[in-house]
C-alpha cells in the first residue's frame, strides 16, 4: 500500500477570473481536511502557503490543539492535526515527502474540471493499492490549482461529479469525497 | 427515483459530555452542505434551529447570494444556496416536505456511531433508485443527533468508516460522502 499524503496550495490558484491569486489560508480548511486524512489514513497533511504570516496562523492553530486548551479539550481534533505540516510551496513539499517516504511522490492533480487524460478514481484506487512508491495528492484553494502546477504533476485525477452538472463542492467536501473513493474498505 | 431532501438539525444534539444541547448554526456548513446538496441532486436542505435569531442569520446569509452582493459575484453559490430552507425542528421539516413532495418522507438518520440495525450504503442507496417515496437524511451538529431523534426515526444509515479506527469527520465531510456514496453515477 502506498503512503498518501496531501498538500492544500495557497499558490499559484486561480480567483474567480482566471487570474493567478495567492489565497488566503482558511482555518475549517486546515480542521476538515485534517480530520478526513486522519480518518483515510493519510500519512500528512501539507497546508502551503508562501505568506509568512499564515504560517504564523496555521501554527497557532496547531499549537492550540496540540498543546494548548483544544489538547484537553478534544483529542480527537489533537489527533488529526497532529497531521497537519506547514509548507511553503509545491517543491517544499516534495521535498519533504521525500525526505520522509525515502523516495520523490508520484504527484497527482486535483481538479473540478474535466480534460483529456484524466486518471480514474478505480484506477488510482488500485494504483494506490499495489504501488511501494509514496502518493502526493494537489487539492488547490480559490478557483483551483494554476496551470503552472497542472502541466509538472505526473497524473490529474478525474473530477468527481454527482448525477446533476454542478461541478462547485467545496475543496473540503471534495477531499473528503476523493479520500472516500481512494480509499474506504469496501 | 426518490426525492432526496437534508436536514441539519442544531436541537436536539449530543454535546461532548452526551448532554442534550443547542448548537450554534455555522455558516460553513450552510454554504458546503448546499453545494454538496446541488451537486447529488437533493431537492431541498433544512437548516433547522429553534433559535429565532438564528433563523434572522441563515436568512440573512441567503438573501446576500440570492439577491445581494453575493448573487453577482458567485452564481454558482446562489445556486446552492437557493435549496437551503429554514425551520425549527424535525417536525416542521417533515410536515415541509409532505407538504411539497405529497408524501410523508421515510425519514434515515446518520450517525458517526456504529450500533445494530443499520442500513447500508448500498441498501439505501438501491432503495433511492427504486423507491416513489420521497426520502429525508437527517445529520445532528455538535456530537451528533440525540437518542430522542433516533428512536423515532425510520432507519438509521451504518457510519462511514475508512480504513483507520477514527470516525470525527466534519459533518460537511461526512455530508459530502454519505451523498456521494448514495448518489454519484457509477
Amino acid at each position: 500500500m502506498a503512503d498518501l499524503y496531501l498538500a492544500l496550495l495557497h499558490h499559484p490558484v486561480l480567483d474567480k477570473n482566471g487570474l493567478i491569486v495567492t489565497s488566503a489560508v482558511t482555518n475549517m480548511d486546515v480542521h476538515d481536511i485534517a480530520r478526513s486524512a486522519r480518518t483515510y489514513g493519510v500519512r500528512g497533511f501539507y497546508v502551503a502557503t508562501p505568506v509568512k504570516t499564515l504560517h504564523a496562523l496555521v501554527a497557532k492553530i496547531i499549537e492550540h490543539w496540540a498543546t494548548g486548551y483544544g489538547s484537553t479539550y478534544n483529542e480527537t481534533r489533537k489527533d488529526a492535526l497532529a497531521l497537519v505540516r506547514l509548507a511553503t510551496d509545491l517543491d517544499d513539499v516534495i521535498i519533504s515527502v521525500e525526505r520522509e517516504a525515502g523516495a520523490r511522490p508520484v504527484v497527482i492533480a486535483t481538479s473540478a474540471r474535466p480534460g483529456p487524460s484524466r486518471v480514474g478514481f478505480s484506477q488510482l484506487r488500485r494504483k494506490l493499492e499495489e504501488s511501494p512508491e509514496p502518493h502526493l495528492l494537489l487539492f488547490g484553494t480559490g478557483w483551483g490549482l494554476a496551470p503552472v502546477i497542472l502541466d509538472r504533476v505526473d497524473a490529474l485525477l478525474e473530477p468527481v461529479v454527482g448525477p446533476s452538472d454542478y461541478n462547485h463542492l467545496s475543496v473540503r467536501s471534495a477531499a473528503a469525497v476523493i479520500l472516500d473513493r481512494l480509499r474506504a474498505p469496501r
